[in-house]
């Protein structure tokens, strides 16, 4: 295999032959630029140099064995060129932002004294990168949905029970059959390694280690089969521990051939069940992940200004096409637009034998049609907020699903995701009828802040939030909680003390 | 034509003979002060002076030529003195005022990066001088229906239906029967001018780049003839864009023939409908317009106390007559206060063949009145919370029609404005049967901020929002838009995230 | 006559004998000690010395001769004592209080630029005294009702009509068959010379310069005579006004037979009404007055450690009986805290022909049974939120009664008071059914910040906000205000511009 | 009896053999261990040393005498080590924390200027070191009960009734059949040493002064034989009021013969009733109070850092068991947390005969069946918001008792606690049907500040508050305080004048 210099490379920098390097490896793009699900522009910026620092953290490791054919894999740098490469990161200019996140690793708390997952997202936003806490925590526009999913459940109270025995109290649940041991699990969620270099394995073990199941989402930035791997080592590490299950969330590519090789590669991983994705054909309108570039670029002039340092490189050019849709609409922009429940439904059936369920229900009408579709169960969701701005918050619609069509809770499993913080939450959601709760960003922050021991502290926490609640609430096992524990009442949530 | 020098100007200091000098023309005002809209007394402080900087940026250019006989055009400034003025002009201390402005153009962000029109907004009302911003931006006495306008749509959510085939989606409709790319024109607004020297014309140009309708005020600061001509210039800058369509905003003058010549010219050129404006009889109690006058004089003084600087020529005496209306209050003092359904809309009828759209509806039992008048349109609007405070927002308004009388929306088209910022807005207005949207004030700040292509970019990032909303919604035209995809929740917005 | 020498009076200071100085006077108060209305001990506190400061705001000058008989005059300080007095008064310390007025009467802005009664306030905060602002602004507990008076204002929308002829508008009405230039009256406050020298007078002239009526609290600061006095004073400097017309605000004496005389003596005067309070038999707990001396004291002794000057005379020691119920206790605590419908109001029709306004009622309930009671009207009203706190706002009473009962209209004139801040609160009341509405605290600071000139001010910004109103709602008199044009509404309204 | 070097002491450090130092007596403790309520391993954390100042306000004296046995009862610590240890306690380092109390004690105004019991509060907070306030004012989660319970007597407003004779004015009424002075008694309240060395006994006296009747906690940090006793004193120092009444809170055990026991001492000492506890089965999840350690051990560390001070002693190690529950946690860890209506009530029915009341009743439901169990009474109660999250307002819930079940009333007495701070809210509650209510913190604030004058002086501000309340609202006696004097509304309480 060849070795090719700085110089050699540097020659490839246009759109008529685009050469990069990733990991001292140099790879020639040039056929693959008008495919790049992010756009050409992106790679562009890269051409001729070294792509490692933006692509890593975005990419699950096998996406150019993937996409890229091996005849475009034209060798390694030579070991003077990658050297001078070491080198030259190691001497960059630490930026700003590089700087705050050095500063808050030193005054980070011990996980002991970490008391909620509320304060460990707390953490986790002073650790992570900039670029990294946009794209996690921003919303659709004013991002009203985003924060109101969260607002909503403080508009739920108890009817407490007492004096019934509860020193024995069971949270553990089934979902689509799996056993999990709370009534909760882990709701696909892109991209872990913007937040820590393990990423979403950090979640698997962490999960596992605590008998819960992940839903991995399609756009992971580790590949399917790492993250199964992530699973099996536990065997190992943790012998007694029950096995783990996996479910795979699926955004559906625009071509059914594409989609179904991405089902059978989980299929042969061993993956459990398909949440086929419908709240997101297009992308939200993130303005917050959208921005941040521009944001960065600022905060790099004005330290520049200021200190009289060598600006770090940052982009110049007003790129229209991303500008657009941010991170999160270049994960999605080949995906289906069309799927519909008389085509898409039978459709994933002929293709799979694993369950189905759909993620993403807004609305009563939509949930009826759901399990009228046959699926096996429906997650109400409306994306963290991500997607349409105003979608009603989903416990709302799973409180009017309760009270419209609570036949709907006899034909299929009724999950929920979005603005689940405390055990109390997922015990709201329970009563009113959902089988199990999904959560997204907590665990994506969990990860980031403290890796794997985080992710189990996580749980841990919400494990004791959720069996005091049940208790104090007079329940043992979670087919105890009834509607009649919950009423929507009309004033509003007053901030949280945090 | 003769020269006049300075000195002879400055004897025609006083009621008796009152001589203006603008863009180094003198005038003889005298017999016309008693006419003059907003009053003798703003027009005596500049008498036997140069008026042009307070003079320009709030008249189109014709109104010397219409409203002052010829024979009182007296000439052109001497040479000597229009050089002196021209030098005195330059040399004059800048304000306070002036100075801020400056700075923040200096600041401005390029417009690539602007992602909505609230951040539009935002920038513009650092760019603008404070007199433009409080004529822009107030609204009646403590200007609750102003901002309720807004947050009125914070109250209506969206119940999303997923798994409909959007990969196409068009906005576009017809308002009157007239193409619109999205269902959204520009609501009448005065006085551009006041935020960018090219005034309405930005606006017109913008507009029509994109396909949308420009409802245009009667108290434009351009002419109606050079708003016409704005129009038809894009027919040889942009020949593959289709016409550009006009309305005009009616502003009813007291004296029916006034207000037919009004019409009459509008017709000549071209206007394609009469939105007669119904709801400013009297002038609205806009405080923070009136004020302006106070701040700056006071923010002046102090500039001069602190610096010992030359204080700028400010406004000294207590002028109650202008204090009492501000600058809303001077534009329409001569409007008819004595309209109704039996006598006005008959004689608009018999004035016209033009299509009669009535705006300002405030209440369901207004809207069927109209439509029994046999109108083609309304528009339900408050005039931006700048007339009747505590008027209902207008969103209200229309979800009040829905509810309690459908049928008005089978007899006349249905329009509204007040509030709109997102393209979730506009969709909202339309599930509830709106046939468009206006929207003013953001046109205002966006041509105020970035010229014609401030307009053109909040056109396009509105639509990228509506068809967003759209997909998202399951909706693939406007017409699939109904009232069931929103609801009315009982809970207060939060405040945007900006 | 006798004169004193300041020693000898000096000698008096116990309550076995207790001379006072006022105003150059000597008298001896020891027999009167146990009936002051404030209680003895704020008397002892000035026992032997000169009491003006503390005496003269606070009470009308006839209240010595009314309460003091002739004998207790003992003369007057002799001129030496007089003089060393009145330049001890000059040369005292001024207190951090009275810088702070000194130096915001310099900031004070021209009335001319005062554009609401909101602004009037505001301005009048900074230059009136701590304890007068404390007396004036302060309500029950924790003033909910005290806010809310206002804020329920803001739950009501106009249902704006248009295509109305209102170039006429006639805000004209009568109350208790006297001509009012609005439907507006002053409603009863007391001791309106804590804010201003003239005190009531100023709003009697004001009030009476446009043609309102004023209703004299029993507590004025002036005598009802010299009221009268200043009401009949326009008849030589404004000749062409019609006459004013006063009423009276009652507290009833306990004991029949001083309330009697009180009612004989303003009869004579020609106050043509009597307003019973019926909402205070004992004081509420205003605690922002009741903590006034401490602040002032502790932001004294502060002033004191801080510059090395002598600290001025304050108050060391806890004058437990005065903490308990501040000033507004001293007044009432002599009246009638057994009055009944069965006895009250018959007794008081036996004692006048004047009619009977009852001021005070709080409940539906209540309002049905004055009007069977047989009175003449019922103020609405919780005391401006001073008495029962979480009484109901008075706008929201009005709201239940004309829903439940609107019969009662028919039977009794209803006014109403409390948080009546703009014409559109006027112009709601009268929609719901009251015949006027009464403006208290408004009235006090307009008279403190401005004097008579500030209240015709008040008056004149008030007269064309309810014009206004009234022009955009499409009504052209009161009569015209119907319950249709006012929807209350669900959402809170939000705080105020200013 | 031995006597015990600090050498020797210091050799029995571990878990084989423990030996601590309290009040210069040596214990051993190391058989103690398992069984200590708190865990061992916060013993252990002294062992072998003086462990006083930790003890010492959270235990009862009587705690080693009725949980060591005698032989474990070692001996006192020789006079040299004595002494040495009071030097070394003397001369330690005063904490950041001891420093700002200290300051805070001299800044504390003086009693009678103290207005409410919000006042007090609010300076009790600044007085009380920082683990005490994190106890006394922590809830669970993120405090919305907590909060709730306050905010939600804003709701309740005031229909007032006048022309009322009120001039006597009787609050007192009787609480399961012993006459109370007020509707009003002490709730159980845990603790009372943390804010004041007297602890408890400063309650007990200034209730009983009062002819309050106090609820003494199983949990409280004096004796309740001391309790007992400072009760009885009250006949020597103030012999003219009559004989105090105190109840019992019972935290039952698991083990039903210990709870037999503690029932028998209540009994022996003249307890007048048992309310059962049955809200905290479990520790509710209070988070500042778990946190305390972590913030007060932050806070010396950065002290140390920036003063260059030897740092104080505080716990490095994360302990895991302690951190879960906090101080609560400890409390109750040993309780029954198996209570039925069919075992529980039956079986204290037969161990006692004195009356029996629930405390901590929080829906509908239980309130039925809390009659039918055939108990004296119940209190609604949340615990103060720090057991469950999201359970109901008491008030809500007393509000919904009466509306859907009123029968209720008429069969046992129903109290409440839970957010009463002012006069008015035990007049809404008792409008409601309430027979007394309860408060808790605000006495354990009073006399952390002021000791038994403090409790005092709040009794006297709330009696004053409610007869005030009562008289405005036209109600001389508490059973004219009627549902139809109270009604709910739907806007939201404005956060509070302090």
């Amino acid at each position: 295999m060849s070795q090719w210099s700085l110089a050699q490379v540097a020659e490839h920098n246009s759109s008529s032959s685009c050469w990069v390097i990733i990991k001292n490896k140099v790879y020639d793009v040039t056929e693959f630029l008008p495919e790049h699900p992010g756009g050409s522009k992106i790679i562009l910026r890269y051409a001729g140099k070294d792509a490692t620092a933006a692509y890593e953290p975005i990419h699950p490791p096998d996406a150019l064995e993937k996409n890229l054919p091996k005849s475009k894999h034209l060798g390694s740098l030579d070991t003077a060129g990658a050297s001078e490469m070491t080198k030259a990161r190691e001497n960059k200019q630490k930026t700003k932002d590089e700087l705050r996140m050095e500063q808050a690793e030193k005054e980070k708390p011990p996980l002991s004294q970490v008391l909620s997952v509320l304060e460990m997202e707390e953490i986790a936003r002073k650790l992570i990168s900039y670029k990294a806490l946009m794209y996690y925590s921003s919303a659709a526009d004013d991002e009203i949905t985003g924060r109101e999913n969260i607002r909503a459940f403080g508009r739920l109270y108890f009817h407490a029970r007492v004096m019934r025995p509860i020193s024995h109290c069971d949270p553990s649940t089934t979902i689509l059959g799996y056993k999990s041991s709370l009534p909760l699990f882990v709701s696909g969620a892109a991209l872990a390694k913007l937040g820590h270099p393990l990423g979403e394995a950090n979640i698997t073990r962490g999960a596992g280690r605590c008998g819960l199941i992940q839903m991995v989402s399609s756009n992971a930035s580790l590949s399917y089969a790492s993250i199964a791997e992530a699973a099996l080592s536990l065997r190992t590490t943790h012998p007694n521990i029950p096995p783990t299950t996996l479910f795979f969330q699926l955004y559906k590519h625009k071509t059914d051939s594409i989609a179904i090789e991405r089902i059978r590669e989980v299929e042969r991983l061993g993956y459990k069940a398909i949440f086929l994705t419908v709240d997101a054909p297009v992308p939200g309108n993130r303005e917050r992940d959208i921005k941040a570039p521009f944001v960065i670029e600022a905060q790099e002039a004005e330290a520049e200004a200021k200190g009289g340092k060598e600006a770090p490189l940052v982009n110049k050019d007003d790129d229209e096409e991303i500008s657009r849709t941010g991170t999160a609409g270049a994960l999605i922009q080949n995906d289906d637009r069309d799927m519909s429940w008389g085509r898409t439904i039978p459709w994933l059936r002929s293709v799979t034998k694993l369950p189905i369920v759909v993620k993403g229900i807004q609305c009563v009408e939509d949930a009826v049609l759901a399990a009228e579709a046959g699926v096996d169960g429906i997650v109400i969701s409306n994306h963290g907020g991500r997607q349409l701005e105003y979608s009603l918050p989903s416990i709302d619609v799973l409180y009017r699903l309760r009270k419209q069509r609570p036949d709907v809770f006899n034909k299929i499993e009724v999950y929920m995701d979005g603005g689940v913080r405390r055990g109390t939450d997922v015990v709201k959601a329970l009563c009113l009828g959902a089988k199990a709760v999904g959560m997204g960003r907590p665990f994506l922050y969990a990860q980031s802040a403290y890796g794997e021991a985080g992710v189990v502290k996580a749980i841990r926490l919400l494990e004791r939030e959720i069996t005091t609640g049940m208790r104090l609430l007079g329940a043992t096992k979670v087919s105890e909680l009834v509607p009649e524990m919950v009423e929507q009442v009309s004033w509003e949530p007053l901030p949280a003390k945090l």
